[in-house]
C-alpha cells in the first residue's frame, strides 16, 4: 500500500439492487413503479433549452421547492430537495447526527443507514425488531444521538401507526428524528402533519417510487425552517447546484399532476392487495404490506432457491443474505400482467399448475 | 437554541454567484459558456423515455464513463463522474484528505476549498500567491495532508506550466494532489498526461464551462484505478445513483461532438484575446488569462464602484470583497456582442466615448 493511501477514507459501500437490462425481463427487484411518469413529465423534459442548459440552475431549486410546498401545504422554507432521497438522507445524517452517543435504527431496515453512519463516522446501534418484524417503540425511549426509521419499513413493508411514530418523536425532543417515508404514498399515514408540532422532526420522501421518477433522482425533506436551514447550509457547503435543469422541470410536472399520481398509486395498491391473495394461495406468508412491495417467505421452499429459479426465468426479485431475513424475498409490485407471470411461474415451479 | 441543535454540523456555506434573470441582461458573472451546448445534446435530452425515467439509472454511469475514457484515451476504471465538478471535488476531499496534517491550497483560489475543508473538518493552510498572483511551487515542498489547486487558477485566470505542476506532484508522493482543471480547455496544458506516471494525482474537469452544460451538472475526475476505486467507494456510500438519465445522455452527446467543442472553445479564446486588447485600451490591467474569464483592475476606478455601475446597467460581473483582490473584477468571456456592450458602457462611464 502506498503511503498516500493511509489517509484515504476507507468504507464498505452500499450495494444497490442490480440493474439488469435483459429483453423481456420482469424487473421486480428495486421497487420501481411499473408505470411511466405523468404525461406532463415527458413534455417538461424538453422545457430547458440551449440557453437553460449552458447556464447554472437556480441553486435554491425554487420552482420545485415551491411546487412541493404548495402540494404539501407548508412554507417553502420548510422544504429541502436533493438528488433522490438517498442524497437527502446522506445530507441529513451529515447535518444532524454529530453526537458522540449512538444513533438508533432497526436491525432490519434500509441497509444504507449503517453505510452512511460508517461514512460519516457516526456511532450507531441497531435496535432489534420484534419477531413479527414490528418496531417496538419503547426501545427508542432512551438516550441516543438521533433516530431514523422508514415508515413503512423496508424490506418488511410494515407500517407503524402515526400515534406510535409520534410517541417516538415525543420521547426524543433532544435529538433529530428522521422518518424516511419512501413508500408512504402506498397506504401508510405520513408524519408530515406533525412537522408543525415537533421542530426536531424531519420527514423524507422520494419521487422514485410513487411518482415513477427513479431515473431523474429527486427526493425531498420537510421539517421546520430552522432544521431545513441547517440542512441547506451543509448542502451549500457540498455542492451549490445539485438539481439539474431537467430534474427541476420534470419534478414540477410530476407534482402538479395529482390525478395521475392518485390513479397510479391506486392501481399499485389494488395489484398489491390481489398479490396478497394470490401468494397466500401458493402458501406464502408475509407481513401486511403498506408499500409497493411484499416481503414473502414460504414454509417449503428456500428463498434463495426461489430467487435463483426466478432469475433464470428472467424474473428479478431481491434477496438479502442477512440474519433473520435470509428466507425472505422482497417482491416489488409490478403491473397486473407482470404479477400474473410471476404467479404462473411459481405455480409451475411448485407443481400446482 | 434547542438541545437537538447542539449536535448539528454548523457550517458557513459557499456563496455561489448570483443567478439573476433580468430580461436583456448581460451575464458575465459565473463563467458560463455564452454558446448553447452541442446540437446533439438537445436531441439527446429526449432519449430517456417513460420507461427509462421510471427506472433507476445505471449506478456506474457507464455510458458517460466510457465516452470520457474514449475521448481522453484512458481506461474506464480511471474515470469518475459526478454532479458537476463541485460534487467530484467534495467527494475527493472527503475521500483523500483525512490526514491530521493540513492540506495546502493558494490563498487566492476557488473559494469553495476552505468551505469543503470546514464541512469535512479537514485542517488546512492557505499558501500565499506571489504578488503577481503566480503560484510559487516551492511553497508546496513541505509536509502536508494533501494539495489542491486549480490550473488555470481562479479567479486570477493564470495557468501554471505543466513542468511546474509536475514538480509539485513529484515532491508530494505521500499525499493526493488534486489538479482542478475547470478552465483547462481554454488554453492551459492538462495534467491528464501525468496520471499514468503518478498514482497520487487526481485531475478534475467539468462540463459546465467548455461544454456549455452548467445546467446539467456534470463533472469528472481521471486518475489511476486504485484512486478512482476509493473515490467510488465513498460515492457509493453516499448516493448510489448521482447521475440522472438525462444528464447521462446529454453528457455523452456533448463528449461525442469534438468539432463543436473545438469551434466554441476557439471562439471564446478569440473573444478573450480581443478583450485583452480592448480592456487594455481602457486602462485595465490583468494577469494573462488562459481561462474563459479575465481578472481585471484599473488604476483610476474602484472595482466595487465599477461592479455596481455595471450591475445597474444590467451587466453582471463578479466582485470578491476579499483581501488582496478587492480592487479586481472577474469578467466572464461572453459573445463578441456582449463584450462590445461591456466595452461601450465602460467607454461611456470613463468619458472615453
Amino acid at each position: 500500500m502506498s503511503k498516500w493511501e493511509e489517509n484515504v477514507r476507507k468504507v464498505t459501500p452500499y450495494t444497490p439492487g442490480e440493474q439488469p437490462n435483459r429483453p423481456g425481463m420482469i424487473k421486480l427487484n428495486t421497487n420501481e413503479n411499473p408505470y411511466p411518469p405523468a404525461p406532463g413529465v415527458l413534455k417538461a423534459m424538453t422545457a430547458p433549452d440551449g440557453d437553460a442548459l449552458r447556464r447554472y440552475p437556480d441553486p435554491a431549486a425554487s420552482v420545485l421547492v415551491n411546487a412541493l410546498a404548495e402540494r404539501y401545504q407548508v412554507d417553502p422554507s420548510q422544504v429541502f430537495v436533493g438528488v433522490g432521497s438517498d442524497d437527502v438522507l446522506a445530507m441529513a445524517f451529515m447535518t444532524f447526527f454529530n453526537s458522540e452517543k449512538p444513533i438508533l435504527f432497526p436491525d432490519i431496515t434500509y441497509s444504507f443507514y449503517p453505510v452512511w453512519a460508517e461514512e460519516f463516522r457516526i456511532p450507531f446501534e441497531k435496535v432489534a425488531l420484534k419477531d413479527d418484524f414490528t418496531i417496538c417503540k419503547e426501545d427508542y425511549y432512551r438516550e441516543n444521538g438521533g433516530i431514523v426509521f422508514p415508515n413503512p419499513n423496508a424490506p418488511t413493508a410494515l407500517a407503524m401507526g402515526l400515534e406510535d411514530v409520534e410517541e417516538i418523536i415525543r420521547h426524543n425532543p433532544d435529538v433529530v428524528v428522521i422518518v424516511d417515508e419512501a413508500y408512504v404514498d402506498f397506504g401508510a399515514e405520513s408524519a408530515l402533519k406533525l412537522v408543525e408540532k415537533y421542530e426536531n422532526l424531519l420527514v423524507v420522501q422520494t419521487f422514485s417510487k410513487s411518482r415513477s421518477l427513479a431515473g431523474m433522482r429527486i427526493g425531498f425533506a420537510i421539517g421546520n425552517p430552522v432544521l431545513i436551514k441547517y440542512l441547506n447550509d451543509v448542502k451549500y457547503s457540498f455542492n451549490s447546484y445539485t438539481m439539474d435543469q431537467t430534474a427541476l422541470s420534470c419534478g414540477v410536472a410530476a407534482v402538479k399532476d395529482e390525478a395521475y399520481f392518485q390513479e397510479t398509486t391506486d392501481k399499485i395498491k389494488k395489484t398489491r392487495e390481489n398479490a396478497k391473495v394470490e401468494l397466500a394461495k401458493l402458501g406464502f406468508s408475509f407481513p401486511d404490506s403498506k408499500a409497493n412491495f411484499l416481503f414473502i417467505t414460504h414454509p417449503e421452499y428456500q428463498a434463495k432457491d426461489l430467487f435463483q429459479a426466478l432469475r433464470e426465468e428472467g424474473i428479478y426479485v431481491r434477496y438479502f443474505a442477512q440474519p433473520r431475513i435470509d428466507n425472505y424475498l422482497r417482491v416489488s409490485i409490478g403491473t397486473d400482467g407482470q404479477m400474473e407471470a410471476l404467479y404462473a411461474f411459481l405455480r409451475q415451479y411448485m407443481g400446482k399448475a
